[in-house]
């Protein structure tokens, strides 16, 4: 890559390598995106006509006409399966009956589902399986959840292709697919730059496609906090970059919510404290700590006043509403990164600490302050997701707090997963995923080869790794960069937290498929960037 | 940055530092970028009303109603300067009266031209100055060329604002303003990706606001040849990504080139050869080099074979057609990363070089190739550009070549910008601008910074250096994330290259007023990104 770095243009010979592997972007059997965990296909193709295909509920299934979440599906899924057909000429038109003749067969997609969970959310341990087998005139997609069956319905609208004539096909398949990883998350940061609504819902879109399941909304920290509170409205109308523009209201949060649950997504929110919180005191003047130098206050606050009992019952008046608001049964509470010398200079918190016994060591006191929070959050039946400092800290937290792994070298973050899993705790590996660090090349590779599972402990430890989380921190990216930096190289990690490491470890197989899934998403509107030299038959007309 | 290139996420120390940078981001005064050479405003301010606003040419003026650049850029900046205005309620809507009531004075913005080159193209030799005077229901707005003018009133939109109740303001200004260079340009490369036309056209518009004045399209190269030939169809319809989806019709070409000149921007097509040529060997069979593996040809091929004349005979017929299509007085001619590993296998190419007698040093072929070329352009009567790789053989080339600098260190550019200028070229600076190179982080300080004149060289070798150029190669670029790549990052190199060096040498004293700046590239509907925590009034809305 020296020379590419140097001058951000590639040798003949790579550049002949690349290309050539970029001829079987398309091939003849369509790949499916993250790799199913079982697939055989064979050459056998059956044509699709638009006018002679259904979507059926099976006898037997529990969910039936009437069923939101796969009647919304279906509408969706028609058509993503048949894209370019409503655009190019809808469904009406006279030329449609000569390029797709009556006379063809009907095609039906028969779902059958065993648990009808139909105006539920998915949860931490909703099941997402699913068995897929399409033949001639018949594709029987059956699940226990109606979850699974969106993964399902996703990978057959992957299997469907057109030829150069523009007809529709698809092949003889076998599916029988799980994944790998129960938490498959992406977080998106509010606060740093605001995200307009469309903007998180074709996230949303694009996460379904990638089969992530988990919408992490870092919802507000030190630059803005757009949520607007129904107790503490203040918290938005002074802390927000603009109190009306820049918010998200009760509907909007509503919206993100149903719009994520009809695409089996869970919304994971995070309150981040006792740090990241300098917006909040606009709108909620004694929470933060008010800094000194010397005798005297600086006119600069810190984290919140953990000395102060009052903060307690902001956070726990907060939180109810929080967990009244957001029907995941997790939140996420933060625990990162605070900074002491603020409560080092405050002579409340001082002598609260001398009252407490911590004596000079602040991580005591960060450790009381979040057992506090942990507990608030507990009492409201919710369980908690905090950052790894917390565990760092020795924390006295609940078992069933979840362990959020966001920083370290490789090593360090093998001996985190390691110490962590060992005391017990389950964890979330977003590290190695921080998706906002972008370099030129194709730093995708990066991401697909990461081996979660690779670290020193027993299965049972393996086991508490419930999954990972690819971060999209708010720096340096907003509304206008947003999608292409996440596609596609969000979904190398969509595809390491999906599919089985041992078919899907090498990049060289990957690069053609994840190449073919990148024009299946600029199908679908998706502004996703290209991976390298090359094109898609339909380019990203959203310009 | 460590923390930064680790986690993603900064101090609150340097986060403060930069939000409080922020506030400053919407001046009272509006500041202009690239800054002119000389601008004082005060604080007095008129209101603008857009239904009492006219456009006009000053009685003197050789420009006068019916001038084709002048008439359209009035109707293109009416909208840009009353941004919201139309959009938001229309010009006819009933209200408008009342926030903007007829009994407001006239604004006049009256245009004086020397020289109405109305109909004509902007040239290497064009004046760009202007002088504009804003005082109390008047900018008079002076200019010797309509390209000057164009300047004028780019300076003029970006002088207009609204404050918080709506209502347009422009402060008293006085501006005398030309470019530091006479060459800024910016490359896009539509061979490693195609670019569709919109993407083409938007990045001109966004090169107007941004003053640069050279679109430098690096047409073709070795992953495909999207120029459909007159002369030779088969380039295009052979080497092509799709001889129909992703080419560049004659029509394509002069609407590129008719929206360029309205925006006072030149078109300086580039045909890189003998390197860089692979997607041409489809169309043109014979052209290439035979590579050989041993005593036979391996089926590959290198760069343009110098050793037949049939090849120079068809690069004069190529060319010919270029400089006809293209009605610049400059080519680019390339001329870099000649690979000499196939022209040292090939029989043909080891005979001529004994019958030239150029020993074993394939220098000089390369030599003998570009000095043809260079020859057949200047029988065309156009000048020629090349990649510096040219001057570093120490081609026999004609004097007034421009080299164009793409590669090395920061030393190694100075001395090839002393050299280069020594032996009297005449040169333009691309290497410190390769903006495809991207990394987390406010990279653009970096380009902000360059200093294009830091050589040792006399007076008279600075005057050689003519301009710079921003290059946006496409191995990872295209239309998806053309946009967000350029801007506001290339906007750096465009004050660097407009600008005079001593008034703008602060990158702090910069950040507020290119944030601003970034603000209005939104709300005119480019993709700009955001250069760190933040917001726009009114944020990127083509989601």
């Amino acid at each position: 890559m020296e020379e590419e770095t140097n001058y951000g243009r590639l040798s003949n010979r790579k550049l002949c390598f690349m290309v050539f592997l970029m001829f079987f972007a398309v091939p003849a059997v369509k790949a499916v995106w993250p790799m199913p965990q079982m697939i055989s296909s064979s050459a056998d193709r059956y044509p699709l006509n638009p006018r002679m295909f259904v979507f059926q509920y099976s006898n037997g299934s529990s969910a039936q006409s009437g069923c939101s979440v796969l009647d919304s599906a279906f509408k969706r899924y028609f058509p993503l399966i048949f894209t370019g057909y409503m655009r190019a000429e809808g469904p009406r038109q006279h030329d449609d009956r000569i390029r797709f003749p009556l006379t063809d067969a009907l095609f039906s997609v028969v779902v059958h589902v065993k648990e009808a969970d139909c105006e539920g959310y998915p949860d931490a341990d909703s099941s997402e399986s699913y068995q897929l087998s399409v033949s001639s005139g018949l594709a029987a997609l059956k699940a226990s959840t109606v979850w699974g069956a969106l993964r399902g319905l996703e990978s057959f609208s992957q299997l469907v292709y057109q030829d150069d004539f523009g007809q529709y096909f698809v092949n003889k398949t076998e599916i029988d697919d799980f994944p790998r990883f129960k938490f498959r998350g992406l977080l998106l940061d509010t606060s740093r730059h605001y995200l307009p609504l469309p903007a998180i819902l074709k996230t949303l879109d694009a996460m379904s496609y990638n089969k992530f399941n988990v919408f992490h909304w870092h919802i507000v920290d030190d630059p803005s906090f757009p949520y607007q509170s129904i107790t503490f409205p203040d918290l938005s109308s002074k802390g927000a970059f603009h109190p009306y523009t820049h918010v998200y209201t009760q509907t909007d949060v509503s919206r993100v919510i149903s719009h994520a649950r009809l695409r089996g997504i869970r919304v994971l929110p995070e309150i981040d404290s006792p740090g990241h919180t300098q917006s909040w005191g606009k709108g909620q003047p004694g929470l933060l700590t008010p800094c000194y130098k010397g005798p005297a206050p600086s006119g600069t606050y810190g984290p919140v006043n953990p000395a102060k009992s009052s903060s307690y019952q902001f956070m726990s008046r907060l939180l109810k509403e929080v967990s009244s608001v957001f029907p995941d049964s997790y939140i996420h509470l933060g625990g990162d990164e605070v900074d002491f010398t603020c409560w080092k200079s405050n002579p409340e918190v001082q002598g609260f600490m001398q009252k407490m016994g911590f004596g000079t060591d602040y991580t005591k006191l960060e450790s009381y302050y979040m057992e506090n929070i942990v507990n608030i959050t507990k009492k409201l039946n919710k369980t908690s997701i905090v950052w790894q400092d917390v565990f760092d800290y020795h924390e006295q937290i609940p078992v069933d707090t979840v362990l959020h792994i966001w920083k370290g070298s490789p090593t360090q973050i093998q001996q985190e997963l390691s110490s962590i899993t060992l005391a017990g705790y389950r964890v979330i590996l977003a590290a190695p995923w921080y998706i906002n660090h972008i370099t030129i090349g194709q730093d995708w590779t990066i991401y697909y080869s990461i081996q979660p599972l690779n670290f020193t402990g027993t299965e049972q430890q393996k086991k508490l790794v419930i999954g990972g989380e690819v971060c999209m921190w708010g720096e340096y990216v907003d509304a206008t960069n947003l999608s292409p930096r996440l596609w596609p190289r969000a979904s190398a990690a969509a595809e390491r937290l999906w599919s089985d490491e041992r078919s899907t470890s090498s990049v060289t197989d990957a690069f053609p498929r994840i190449t073919d899934f990148r024009c299946t998403l600029l199908r679908r509107g998706v502004q996703a960037e290209p991976l390298y030299v090359g094109h898609c038959r339909e380019e990203y007309g959203g310009i």
